[in-house]
């Protein structure tokens, strides 16, 4: 039966999010000098603590047996897309990437001592960690590419390789590191493995941070010069390195969506704020309209991103095929965040390039949502494959279109 | 509790109508002369009668106390999406358009007599009809600017005005006439009433059939002169000829919408299909990035199309304020069924400008789309404004963008 | 030294080509009723022999030994966009395709012989000729797919084959069909040859018209069956039907260019007249900033249609290779008619989608350009090609963004 | 004569600046630490010495008895291209915004004693200097809304009011200020003056840099208060001020295209070398058909960024009417640049988004060019109102799409 609402208990911690971000993390947040590292640290951990100990907002996504809340994908959309709309949001309840995704990862793939050892600290707050899979030299859209090597010597893997813009790889506690160990698998997705590597190790070099259009936020280059994992940390079964970056990067791509529909709302609230204040050739702007075109696309797309995350989400929650809907939905809504926070700029006249508003760093950030967790091209050839796929399996693409009962 | 489902009973009805279009009526149609208009009548008076008497597909959207299947609004998208897979598939179960909407409007609006006199043959399919609104000296957008003018001469009502673009004049047993009848009234949306015109009528005048890019399709121009209406065919009250023209629009378009949807998907697969049996410089096409481009830009499109009209008719069904997801509705799916057969053209080369497939006649009668029921720059106007309107509100254009939980 | 000026006499020309089209020709078409042919072929006989006897207004673009006016490229840029002005302009001054292109072909390939018996009468306008290249069965933009076959017996060749989309071969005194001669050429490209086959010949099938979006303008599908031609009518060599084809097509896709910006130029004056007349929500048209941006991209895409399409001529005038500057000039003078027309039918409304303005029809003729003459993949595909071929030459693009001082 | 070649010793120059800047320039630059502004001082000084004393580059598009080259504005069109191709290269010939605009405008406008006391040393380049339009609190692209106002007391003018976005304010002899003067004009663009302030000055307070997006690169914002200038600082006459603006900004707002175009061919070089060493997916990038349609929309821009510049520059040159063609290819060039190095960037992958390659920090400038010297809005706004103007004029729109003999 067609429904489009949350149960009452759903929307209520939404609403709570929204107060706690709205009340106490936006104004700690805007009231600090955010290049002031001590200062900084000094919030987040305060404002963490708050936010688990007084609000009760902490690991919405994970069960109550590790400490998190236990909703499920549809609720998590609505959560994080509140939590984002201050950009340490996630961080604060603990549902930030890569954390939410190597969270996921261990409860669903991890040993019982790997997840004692590993998911359990991530879950506290005290540790931190990081998913080293892209490398410099190989398109990271294509996995079976990946040059990383670990060979087996007695009870270790000694790995060599080269990765870069390995997120939070400063300051974290542990790595999951892809890497290939099959020299001649049956497929070739089949080549790859994932170890959990205990950070700071001996030939895991962090080279520097990459920086970036938006500034270094400890995007790291890493340098593996024969170091050596145990064979216990081993994430999952050899070669299935492929298949557990897949189970992660679904419902992890979907979680970016949600933050980005948080910072394109923002970005849209601003615009029409901004279109209302601005007089210019005889009007304001909000009455002009090529404005309201500029607007009303913006309106149009934001909902159908979040029509697309809501479908998706349902998907995942169902235990449904999502890899075509998360496609879709990654590859449209990192589009639409650049589209929308790019009008609002243009609204907002030179003021918008500045920085007095968030809106140039958002452009910034946004242009990495592009590429981040498979580039738009990789998205794209994906979903035509699909939907190629659906209509030799039915005569009719429908498959492909969501699998919706239209 | 989000939920993308149906009830069985609904996914059967869907089915049926499927079966009923693949094995009856599209085989029917396609195997008369299409230009010869007494095998096309015959043809179709069969298929009604089939679908009526032994399918029981028909009126699905009218109560059974009218002899319909009292479909809702979403389970009513299904149906019509399949149904409009062929081009007279609606029409075959009396849902087409203007009867539908004209249906839903004397259902609503009509006074018993009324309901007796002119919805009942509606129904049992012994009458056309028609709805008179569009002029050609006024934009059609704004409906303050009707000058079809009635004045009240004792029992009657005395009308004189132009119009066009009144599709199904010809043939149909009576009009539903827009005119203005009040001088100065409160508001500006309150200038018009609604008539209802026996057909044929003296001043009455069909002028000719309007010839467009898609042929003569029975879109007729009227010139109404010294047209006497009895009091008693007023439709609604005095002045209520805008507020039940918004009324019967809201859910006329978003049946558009579901008909257009299933041109969409055949031009999809159409695309793919083409894809995969063409050859050129060096690969069947469907391998090429570029044309995955276009069938992963058309699938991501229908996808959006469907959510959004899913959403739409969710919102009609359970008495929500509808009317900003129908605007966003209808001008997106009329711009992506433009695009989508556009596409597949493309893929078909010099074949797809043929007539030889049926992309060339759906493209020409999808540029119509894009006026229909309110130009796109009106429901671009309509949905900016909407958007400042919920800023102003509440602080956030959040309602405006679906109102969604998230 | 950089200029964009005529000589005065070029100029002159123009300017007797615009008046010609607007005292005479204009007014002589719109007077008869053109769904009569009896009337229809009358009326531009008298305007033929009225161009040819009265206004000097013949074959601008061949030298005056034939018969011509002698303009080189550019000038003739200026003289078709204004000829076309007129649906029936190039045709009126014997300037309209295929013929123009193959009266090129002959000069420059034929024999004496070939000349005398061939170009003269399409000189004399006692002939109308076609060009049959296009096969239903492979893809157009790939000549090396070719599948029509021609063997040698004797002193002829017998041809057998499938050709469509081949335009003017009802009633055209003779074809050049393009046909594979060679088994295992050299390269891919050098398999084929073209012969001049006369009209009509045994073997040589008009099946049908190929109707179209824009309806049936002699566009015929041929069965070509043991059709035999005299080895004297081979053009050309052996094996260059492909080097004849690319020599003729690149003019021949810039004359099509010079043809389109007379009706974009039209469409545009529409759209600005039409916005200027109509009244909607508060202001007419032309005085809504939305309006405004359509006027402004129709604008700046004509000007640089007409620029594009200035150098390219440029280009060919001074035997400088044109490929490239051609390619981007059909690809994007195509697109750009295509949208300035969808702006202009948008701006009139429903009056646009009918046939009461030229617009509508001429968005249906305006589809094909996007095909003709290479589709735009095919165009998009050589531009990328050549843009890489540039940077391997000489380390940078800049050959390839028209190779100019800049 | 239709001619799109330069002079030999245009081209001779153009060739000089390409080799200048490829064997010292760029050396130099990228040879020292950017962010040390020693080196940085000490390596342009030096550089512009050389480029004075050795290679005679320097103020090209000043007349030789004010130390120039005398290059119209078709040569300075290219080689403005070639200097820009280096970040500092227009610099270091003397050739940079805002100065290269303030010199023309003291050329044009200034009294002998205003070019011996700024034009000289401005020539020199032993003096910068600035343009002060921009308001904050009002919307840049309506001059007639400046709020900055100067009175009359004595010889002097007293001026109040508050600027920001003064590009090169920091360390600038003098600035020129536009303020409204006038109470009450007799047309609204009649209302300001243009004065020239000697820096540092009681009353000129700069407040801080404004930051952008793309760093902080002395864009000033500065308050007025009580600033006091002598009446012979005037520039032009009381109430001039718009006229000298729009004189100023044709030729600037061209200039800044020229650079734009440097730019755009640097990146578009960079997507092509790119695209022929990734591989991904069974082929290098530079073999499939999306990326070559990235590559071949590059090129068409750039090819039409070039034509229409190297038009402007004529229009310029040769006195005549030139706003039109301006406003065109600032609008146009502007939002290529963004496309292009937005492409580039795509194709680079997470490469494009670090700052290893300049492309981040070019993106990151070039969002900058879509609101200098009048936004998107306002030019696409006066291009619709001249092509309106000009049917009107004409009953047709050809006058308004660069006037060309087409």
């Amino acid at each position: 039966m067609i429904d489009f609402t949350f149960p009452p208990e759903v929307e209520e911690v939404r609403l709570k999010v929204r107060e706690f971000m709205d009340t106490r993390v936006r104004p700690a947040w805007e009231a600090i000098d955010q290049d002031n590292r001590d200062e900084v640290v000094k919030t987040i951990v305060e404002l963490r603590k708050e936010a688990h100990d007084d609000w009760g907002l902490w690991l919405p996504h994970m069960p109550p047996e590790w400490g998190g809340m236990g909703l499920g994908p549809t609720a998590m959309a609505a959560v994080s897309a509140e939590a984002s709309k201050v950009g340490i949001g996630p961080f604060v309840i603990n549902a930030q990437a890569p954390d939410e995704g190597n969270q996921h990862t261990l409860l669903h793939w991890g040993t019982d001592e790997q997840k004692e050892k590993y998911l359990k600290p991530l879950c506290n707050g005290t540790a931190r960690s990081c998913f080293a899979m892209t490398e410099p030299e190989v398109a990271g859209s294509d996995p079976t590419l990946i040059k990383t090597f670990a060979y087996q010597d007695g009870d270790e893997w000694v790995i060599n390789g080269h990765k870069w813009f390995i997120s939070g790889a400063r300051g974290a506690k542990f790595a999951m590191l892809v890497a290939r160990t099959e020299e001649d698998p049956d497929i070739p997705q089949a080549a790859n493995s994932c170890f959990i590597v205990d950070l700071p190790s001996e030939g895991w070099n962090v080279v520097r941070d990459v920086h970036t259009m938006s500034g270094g936020h400890n995007h790291c280059e890493i340098l593996i010069e024969d170091l050596r994992v145990p064979a216990e940390n081993m994430l999952g079964g050899r070669g299935q390195g492929h298949l557990l970056g897949q189970y992660r990067l679904g419902p992890a791509r979907l979680a970016h969506c949600m933050r980005w529909i948080g910072q394109a709302e923002i970005a849209l609230d601003m615009m029409v704020e901004r279109a209302m204040e601005r007089y210019s050739h005889g009007s304001i702007l909000a009455e002009k309209q090529g404005i309201q075109w500029l607007i009303s696309d913006s309106a149009v797309e934001l909902y159908q991103c979040k029509l697309m995350v809501l479908h998706a989400a349902y998907q995942i929650e169902h235990g449904m095929d999502f890899t075509a809907v998360v496609s879709m939905a990654k590859h449209f809504v990192a589009n639409s965040l650049w589209r929308i926070i790019d009008r609002a700029i243009q609204v907002h006249g030179a003021l918008g390039y500045s920085t007095d508003t968030p809106l140039a760093g958002m452009l910034q950030q946004a242009r990495w949502a592009r590429f981040a967790d498979g580039a738009d091209e990789i998205h794209q050839m994906r979903i035509a494959q699909r939907t190629i796929a659906a209509f030799n399996d039915d005569g009719t693409t429908k498959k492909a279109t969501g699998n919706l009962p239209l």
